[in-house]
């Protein structure tokens, strides 16, 4: 037996965003396991087998992979964007808290390029700053806790991604998210739409927080708040590295010399 | 003249997460900006230029890359990770923002695996849920403005990535930044050291907030603070999907029918 469970990401649609450690991953894979539009996006061979699935049955899917693996498969797990973002690794993780037996297995997650990276490279760099990530979807946790943190990032002056926006079982919460950020940010703040990014669907729309509407959201969208210093320059959008008020003083050069790296290794 | 700038992310370090995207406008550079480690990863080549600089001149750096350009250069600024989170986007925009010149110019962003997300994939799934990014270097913004985002990002109970935590300069950042924590999240709280992820000096060390010092985390370190249902599940450390205290309720295939899909398309 020499099974193994790779939970890999496919990164936002475009083939060019799949890492090379992920194609590695499902070259070498006899099984790929995953809710059925991220299965369509892997190339069928001959001695693979696709297992699409629905997408809310993320535990049982995590069983069934680590069944497979456990049994001698070479099993991959697929997610669209990073797979420990609002994704599958963490439902594998809590599938094999209720199996002691499958602990020793050889897991591995390969991380994927996420909705938010995608999208904010689009725009430009809306998430230049320190940013926060938020699963809109009220599905697992209460619609109290999301209103909760939105209203504590946009005091903290959070740029912020929003994932899952809006679906149709639940086309109100995201029109009362706008309005807990009317309340809590500037009505100039800019907001940055992006759906289906990397695809041949891709649209990226940036309004003034006041301009947003519900609508400029659904299921493919993932939504990227600016911070109160996020401006346009040109035809983009960028979130200054700087602290707001500090954004802008001085020549460039100037700036450049009191700023530090901002980088990391 | 055809010149134009790309922003690209080299990710953490292993060239099995540098997308074909970003290897593909390399291939076509002509000159290549940059910070000296991350030049170093660059494959010199007949025809190509690298320009290798020191880690506190990002807007001459820009400036430059953006003059190479605007003279018909194909040029590639690299940045680690991801060029948007806390690197060169920001500062390649910056620039852009004294220069009207050059703002129509062909800039694209090609986005990185950020080092939060390749060190939480080695860790397991540290971001599964709601989570922010932290610059922990106060060479951009007064230490106040850090001190009040981690107490508002706690309060939130999100899940934190800090970028930067610790530098020769200031190590006494870090020992406060613990500090905070320790007085706003609970004592046994998963805190994960990643360091140098995907390189040969790769080393992760989770530990309990109360055990962590300020000596975990050097410069070469990404550290993943995990929310109030962060835990253990073997070798791995994951935070459940779901809204904390709601985690874990009920059998794995009960979960499943009880939860959506978490996921984004």
């Amino acid at each position: 037996m020499s099974g193994w469970l790779a939970i890999a990401g496919l990164g936002p649609g475009d083939a060019a965003l799949v890492t090379p450690e992920v194609e590695a991953a499902l070259a070498e894979a006899t099984h790929v396991v995953g809710y059925i539009p991220y299965i369509a996006r892997v190339a069928p061979r001959a001695g693979l087998t696709l297992h699409p699935s629905d997408n809310r049955v993320e535990l049982d899917r995590a069983r069934h992979a680590l069944e497979m693996a456990a049994a001698g498969a070479r099993v991959v797990v697929v997610s669209s964007g990073d797979p420990g973002v609002f994704a599958m690794a963490s439902a594998v993780f809590q599938a094999l808290e209720g199996a002691p037996e499958w602990q020793e297995l050889d897991i591995r997650v390969l991380p994927g390029i996420t909705a938010m990276l995608a999208a904010a490279a689009r725009a430009g760099a809306p998430l230049g700053h320190d940013f926060c990530a938020i699963n809109l979807s009220d599905n697992l946790k209460p619609w109290v806790v999301i209103e909760r943190r939105l209203r504590l990032a946009a005091q903290a002056d959070f740029a912020m991604a929003f994932y899952n926006p809006r679906s149709r079982g639940r086309p109100e919460g995201f029109a009362r998210a706008l309005e807990i950020l009317r309340e809590e940010c500037g009505a100039h703040q800019l907001i940055t739409f992006a759906r289906a990014v990397s695809t041949l669907e891709e649209r990226i729309n940036t309004v003034t927080l006041v301009e947003a509407t519900p609508e400029m959201a659904d299921m493919r969208t993932v939504v990227l708040m600016g911070n109160s210093a996020t401006r346009r320059v040109g035809r983009f959008v960028y979130t200054p590295r700087m602290f707001p008020g500090e954004a802008g003083t001085g020549s460039p050069s100037e700036s450049a010399r009191a700023q530090g790296s901002g980088q990391v290794e």
